[in-house]
């Protein structure tokens, strides 16, 4: 670790990426290398030697940096890159980048701290429990979710890691009143448009796989779970001496941005004494504006929240943001105290120690790019920042409804739009092969990417605006690419 | 995101870096701050607008960045650092960071993809496993560990992580067996002195607590875990009914680098039909040398082994490397296939989805810094790196040795030197508290940061040489402080 050789290379790096952000639109959204492409460009081991050892004695540092880039980099690598910051990419949900997020990982990758306990870098526990307090205001979460109370944020990875350390806590809260061998009769809410990841948290707590109610939402609620269809389950598992002990409601789930009836859904969980978590990965960003902030009204109900700043919020990836109001349900399901880790602030008692309120022991100094993004950008400019992109979903709405051949097929909330080619004939398997057809077609252009997902059996394309880059032409542009490529699939199923 | 802004920013902050690896010997290693120092210099919330938004309409966008780092970074967070790239830095053991590791990140940074499905980014799903196949290559682990068969690798965030998704591929093989209602009976064995986060994984496994079987290992096997305890253990479980099926041996544990003996309770394991992990997270690094590779003599018995490149191989955190012999286990553990992930590549078969190997969905390009340390400095100079600090540690383990009043109290193996100051008068209560007192005095000057364990009621001191600045230098600084400091305490304690 020579600091003049950081200095070095660390300046070519950031010249590569920001010369990346300004020719990104030339790259193939979507890769378009095969399977195994990089096998043949790589040797089978590592070297035994630098390669280009000989630059470094020559004194010429930044050469083997350059060199590197330009022959690995830019060659083997580049193709082989979804460019998920590409303002033609839409699909799944967006990955943002930004510059005090880029910088502010760099900060992070350059201390190199390790925050498992407070002892071990203070600066990173206790920004994380104030910068979490910001955007909990900024969100108007209830207070009982802030650090001063018994509740708090906690940075996570990701909203898969978020929603599996709520449901370890509620497993566990349970538990410690009815018996740890009644594990097998815990039951777990949500409806069918959850995101996966519950279903595969409920696999790891050992939650039996017949007792995760994933229940059917349909069209007639826009895909929202009922609160009549749940209470009525609840009745029957009760009546069969099952135990309800967790519901996850979604605002915003990934298919359409469907949103649960969280004051309903809430009450319910509350008269049955359930954890009650809200997932709202993708739309939690959005609440950071007025006009948006009542799809999350009854998250008072609520134990648990969870927004991904890494989404929508110009947060590099990861920074899933994740609130509970009991925080000690976490730590009593997560906790450990080997004698290694013990100090004299742990011991009193006196700090928050993350390691507690999360699955791995070490963790990275990820509140310094949140941060940075709160501060850098301030809450105005990320309402504008969110209200551009729904803007543009509102335009890319209006290009549909104006090509009788294409339709709308659930309302649109946010920034995501879910349409697909019209059947032909009213041919709904022909019509769900035809617009399989039509995102292979797009996706294979390399200049727009989209993705997929089915509503009642239709395959519908999902056109996600969200990404930095994106303005009115580059939707116009994939609208454009979508509307010749169906021309052409019509024209060759007649 | 503003390719021009980005480069700006982004040279400002690699200069503000490079300039802390220059001067990192002026900040306490050890952070002195007091809890909720950093609520008093901060704002209850976040501001409305950036505080200096009027730079950039004058176009002095570096002026922004600069004070922001001058007036918050400096100020406010560095003094709630510990200095884990401090040369002084000798506690629990090393986060390493170098300049390969940095910029690599700061490539994961820029391009900022979630490399969750093969689509999403094929070069991040393939670089993983060419990387994983070079350093197992390099750790001269079996070849059912590549990825060419049915085994391969993947990176973890850490060995928590590792170790939590090996115990559910073998928890969810045993329970296809024995039918899932038996996962009371599942044993788990492991010496005491195994990493916490095997209880971690146990808890959130719903391992019966009970049924996690620590087994005391003592100084007569110097903290191995004795193969004659765990077959006795093994036996009496089974004869009560118990099902054993996972066994974690440690290569360097965390106390006090205990190596366990892998081929014999590999064979034990095998003959139970029992799931064997490996945790080799901090001396697997030094395993790339001939010279220490036998100490994993015995790994082909292993079905799981895992190595933190993040600790001691120059990798900036995270980085936790986990090679499986069946990666089918995992996938059936982990593995959810929703139908907004499907696609054509994934559907066939035809790659690797390494959301099904890990608990998250989202993961990020961490083979990237991987790449970038075993191409940049290669084989040779990353034995070199390590044999330089193990010469440190047997240096310090001699300067220990001359001064009769301290004892080295396990062998040293590795770069941990586990030592104490001697009891007066063979008091051992008051010697614990006087090896208290003696790292609180060490620790609170500032000057060098250690740590400490206990091992069969004794209060031992931990020296771990592994910070890549740390020079011999350093290490008599150290020692300096430590005898100055014992001097003092002994003065006292009369």
């Amino acid at each position: 670790m020579d600091a003049e050789q950081l200095r070095e290379y660390g300046h070519k790096m950031v010249d590569f990426i920001a010369d990346y952000y300004k020719t990104i639109e030339n790259f193939p959204v979507l890769s378009q290398v095969e399977p195994g492409y990089l096998r043949n460009l790589l040797p089978d081991s590592a070297p035994n030697q630098p390669d280009s050892f000989q630059h470094v004695l020559d004194g010429e540092v930044a050469q083997l940096i350059l060199e590197f880039i330009r022959l690995h980099i830019q060659a083997k690598i580049l193709p082989g890159v979804t460019h998920w910051q590409s303002p033609n990419y839409f699909a799944y949900y967006p990955s943002n980048s930004s510059v005090a997020g880029f910088v502010g990982e760099m900060l992070s990758a350059g201390l190199n701290i390790v925050g498992f306990s407070w002892i071990t870098s203070p600066a990173a526990t206790e920004l994380e429990m104030i910068v979490l307090d910001w955007l909990a205001k900024m969100l108007k979460l209830p207070e009982d979710f802030l650090s001063a109370g018994q509740g708090g944020g906690v940075i996570q990875g990701t909203a898969s890691e978020a929603v599996l350390v709520v449901l370890l806590a509620a497993r566990d809260k349970v538990l410690r009143r009815v018996g740890k061998d009644a594990l097998e009769k815990l039951v777990v809410y949500a409806s069918d448009q959850t995101h996966s990841s519950l279903q595969k948290a409920c696999q790891i707590a050992g939650i039996h796989p017949e007792n995760c109610r994933l229940l059917k939402a349909t069209s007639s609620t826009n895909y929202a779970l009922s609160p009549e269809f749940l209470s009525e389950t609840i009745s029957q598992d009760l009546t069969i001496g099952l135990i309800p002990f967790f519901l996850c409601a979604t605002v915003g789930t990934t298919s359409s941005t469907a949103v649960d009836p969280l004051l309903s859904l809430g009450k319910i969980a509350k008269s049955n004494g359930m954890w009650f978590h809200v997932d709202a990965a993708y739309a939690g960003s959005a609440c950071v504006c007025p006009e948006f902030r009542h799809y999350m009204d009854g998250v008072e109900e609520a134990d648990s929240f969870n927004m991904n700043a890494h989404k929508w919020f110009l947060t590099n990836f990861d920074c899933s943001a994740l609130w509970v109001k009991d925080r000690s349900a976490l730590v009593q399901a997560l906790s450990t105290n080997p004698e290694f880790l013990k100090n004299k602030a742990s011991q009193a008692n006196m700090v928050v120690d993350y390691k507690d309120w999360q699955v791995p022991l070490g963790r990275r100094f990820r509140s310094l790019k949140l941060w940075m993004v709160l501060r850098l950008y301030g809450l105005e400019n990320l309402q504008c920042y969110i209200r551009n992109h729904i803007k543009l979903a509102k335009h890319f709405e209006n290009l549909i409804a104006q090509d009788p051949r294409f339709e709308v097929v659930t309302p649109r909330i946010f920034s995501l739009v879910c349409f697909r080619l019209l059947p032909v004939r009213n041919n709904e398997s022909h019509g769900n092969k035809l617009n399989h057809q039509l995102l292979d077609a797009v996706n294979s252009t390399g200049s727009a990417f989209i993705s997929h997902t089915v509503l009642s059996g239709k395959y519908i394309l999902r056109f996600a605006v969200g990404a930095p880059l994106t303005e009115e032409k580059h939707v116009n542009a994939a609208w454009k690419v979508l509307q010749d490529k169906a021309t052409s699939l019509l024209a060759e199923s007649l």
